[in-house]
């Protein structure tokens, strides 16, 4: 069928655009596809918002679909041994662990626990790889899968692309779509069925059967905490998979606490089992499995209460998610390092490598290394720059400078600070025509769309000899954002990028 | 479990009814617990506020309850033949044919329609039968279960009651109420699984399968046709059944039309199939096997073209649910005439009529009988009308004048206007502490519960022979609302009442 696509976007009349726009606004109200509005004054009211999504799929290469799928459980097993070993995480994060704050602040609590020893050795991952597509430079080749990032802490978006996936298929049952991804009241084949919310629970509840394995003491009820900040407006994407723990046979409890919190309502049992007490949970104390982080991830989190209150978890016998270690693997100073030649041999056998290093953009340190010199030739000059991002060493998105801004920012920060940074090469996108709604109105125009493939990953690290044995490794779904060609982010939730979800096409 | 109980409600803390409260606003939020905001100005925007709620289950007797339950496929039988009964309800109508317009006009089109010859024989019924528990005049008797009203057209609050007992038994499975209503992490005895949603669907579905037995052109394509008000901030008590049907296998296509647009769309075939065409529907003309109405139940919907409309769907061979005669079985007029002597008695076999008639309140037409003369004299005395309520005769909820407020009323409007209204006794029932929230606050005080059921039914009427054959005849959920003792109506879209869930309890 694919092939046989006379055009880029379903041919829709504007009374079948005002439909479409009415029955996704009605499907988003009664399906949680929405943003709370957390400033509502009154206490007993809840209002909110749909969330910003695409009217309907967007065309994206099956191959490269695929492709970044079967990688998922590579680039997971890549991960969980960069975040076992501290040995390489310090050597690379040195420079930042001097020179930033945050990083240093993460370093130390790390350091902390491991001084009183970790006593848990197992660690839960839920990561996010990025991608774009990118033409080749004769614009005519195949088109290519570029990862943009590699997420390992607060990993988010699953339960709205989840959602968003489900809805473009009912939407195309319906005939909203015409006969464009193929016949009315079928399935639609082209948009792949979307499990992130399961996969999701089903790694928490993996996680979770692992700590009641090595329980001593059975009869003490156990359950998993979510940590999560407060006044959060994207509640639509953590809830869900709350829902679908206590949905369990039997539930998994859960329960949510604040990050500025914890020390509140978090102590250390007499083998340091960490133990949950509020009045919302009458198991008080309850003994907590697995401590799934949907906050800790800004500096300013991180008073000395909030140091205080990582360190707790951290030394902590609970199943972190993530660890200290894995969340400092999502910094791009640690993807930058990963695409310098020999570093991923270090990690795993020369062929996977290989499949993996084909995804990598040219990526370059900002430091005074031969590398770092070409990269900041490359960064101050404008005619050069327009083809890069400047992206902070630290950060999991966000922050960027983008082309010809970059030379004009490195002008207004010291030299010495150029090293916090690292410089991408602009992943050079193919355009599909979409039309995107939002609170601010319809965009109908080219976009521009990524693809995250969501993993979990579960391995247990033995202290004794430092080997690493995996006992859970899968690719559980995937989010697809899409936004104007002319914007440069693509958070949805700060209004920039609209969820959406891929039709898979063959290539031309 | 429930006779243990010391307490009227569950003994909770502040901090615990805060979290309750924010855990309630983030599952209405992903739940579709919502009413929508109409008046956003953006097209592409949609906003919504959390649905008016109790924050627990509220006490209610078990033996009452099963009762209602019990009782739901007598009066479905009971309302399937007086909407049967053309002569009975003419006769019954004629006052309000004369003397109300409303009345007047659908009369009319029902008339207009059966001189062309009714065409569908199968009609079929969404009922709900609304009623409240009174103690016995001693105070310390049995709790009694009263009927309020039968209501036959575009019932709504099936898909709310149905979340919001969904949330409450999730709700306690988390422990949000202590040990209270049984132990947490178990399924909740007290409160019954409500099915409403799935209930619903079936019968929509079933009417759907009747019409395709009854066709003669397999070949074309049927669906059925929800008739909605535009600009609907209740869209969460209707998108729920459509989901539900498109989700049967094979799906059951359905699409939305508002009410007034019904003659832009909508046509008759040669044999009076009801064709519906839309740029939404690529099946278009589709072959509408049911029209259900969820409008055309105010009297400003019927301008010219709304009479048409209405009429052009009656006499269409689609079933229709509610049928015109259907439809007039809601008024008031109709309630108050079976709570006559030997009214009952013209429909169902004596035993029955019995139970049925145990559950009415007094009730009496405001007219020159001498039945009317005694409510005359109760209406115009304070001192006795402070124990009634005067509602008009037509309305199937509101516009009602309660108490003292009955004379003084009565005094602005002539006397030859009177009848179109009836005196009920009002349903003293006991009040259970409740804590409630909703836009405006939270309410903390003695409350008062209505437990509706809802009923379905598919039936035949042969024309040759005026006999009425049964094809369905199902109890199908309940809706259970609860408004501050107060407080006089109890409608939740309009502001006053809560959705809830009975907590049943054995009396005492």
């Amino acid at each position: 069928m694919s092939s046989t696509y006379s055009t880029e976007k379903p041919p829709l009349s504007q009374p079948q655009i005002h439909s479409l726009i009415e029955n996704i606004k009605d499907y988003q109200l009664t399906h949680g596809s929405l943003l709370k509005n957390v400033h509502t004054r009154e206490e007993s009211a809840v209002l909110a918002r749909g969330i910003p999504v695409s009217l309907f799929p967007i065309q994206f290469p099956k191959a490269a679909f695929n492709r970044a799928i079967r990688l998922q459980t590579l680039f997971n097993e890549l991960y969980v041994r960069i975040a076992s070993s501290d040995d390489f995480l310090s050597k690379i994060l040195a420079p930042l662990i001097r020179d930033d704050a945050f990083t240093r602040c993460l370093w130390d609590i790390y350091s902390a626990a491991k001084e009183e020893g970790i006593v848990q050795e197992v660690s839960l991952g839920v990561f996010r790889s990025d991608y774009m597509i990118e033409v080749s430079h004769d614009d005519d080749g195949p088109w290519q899968l570029k990862q943009v990032e590699f997420n390992t802490c607060t990993v988010a978006g699953g339960v709205h692309a989840n959602l968003v996936a489900d809805m473009h298929r009912f939407l195309h049952k319906t005939g909203a779509y015409g006969e464009f991804f193929g016949e009315a009241l079928e399935e639609m084949r082209d948009v792949p069925v979307n499990g992130t919310i399961e996969g999701l629970v089903g790694g928490l509840t993996s996680a979770h059967h692992i700590y009641g394995e090595q329980m001593d003491n059975c009869d003490r009820r156990t359950g998993i905490l979510f940590i999560v900040q407060h006044n959060n407006y994207n509640i639509c994407d953590e809830r869900p998979l709350e829902y679908g723990l206590w949905n369990q046979f039997p539930p998994i409890p859960v329960y949510r606490l604040h990050f500025r919190d914890i020390l509140d309502h978090v102590s250390l049992g007499p083998s340091r089992e960490l133990l949950f007490s509020s009045p919302s949970c009458p198991f008080s104390p309850l003994e907590i499995s697995v401590v799934y982080l949907r906050a800790g991830y800004e500096p300013d989190e991180y008073d000395d209460r909030g140091r205080a209150a990582r360190l707790l978890l951290e030394k902590s016998r609970t199943i972190k998610c993530p660890s200290l270690l894995s969340h400092l693997t999502t910094f791009k100073k640690v993807q930058q390092e990963l695409a310098m030649p020999g570093v991923l041999e270090k990690f795993l056998p020369p062929e996977q490598c290989a499949d993996l290093r084909a995804t990598f953009a040219p990526i370059y340190p900002m430091d005074q290394s031969e590398l770092g010199v070409h990269a900041r030739d490359l960064a101050v000059n404008p005619k050069t720059s327009v083809d890069y991002i400047l992206k902070p060493s630290l950060e999991g998105g966000g922050n960027n400078i983008y082309g010809s801004d970059i030379s004009y920012f490195l002008e207004t920060i010291p030299e010495d600070q150029w090293s916090r940074f690292i410089l991408m090469k602009t992943i050079k996108s193919p355009t599909r025509d979409g039309v995107l709604m939002s609170f601010d109105g319809v965009y109908d125009g080219p976009t521009i769309s990524e693809l995250g493939v969501f993993g979990v990953c579960l391995w247990r690290q033995k202290a004794e000899n430092d080997s690493v044995e995996i006992l859970k490794n899968r690719d559980v779904g995937w989010s697809f954002k899409t936004k104007p060609e002319e914007m440069e982010e693509m958070s949805v939730v700060k209004g920039y990028g609209f969820f959406s979800s891929p039709s898979l096409v063959k290539e031309a």
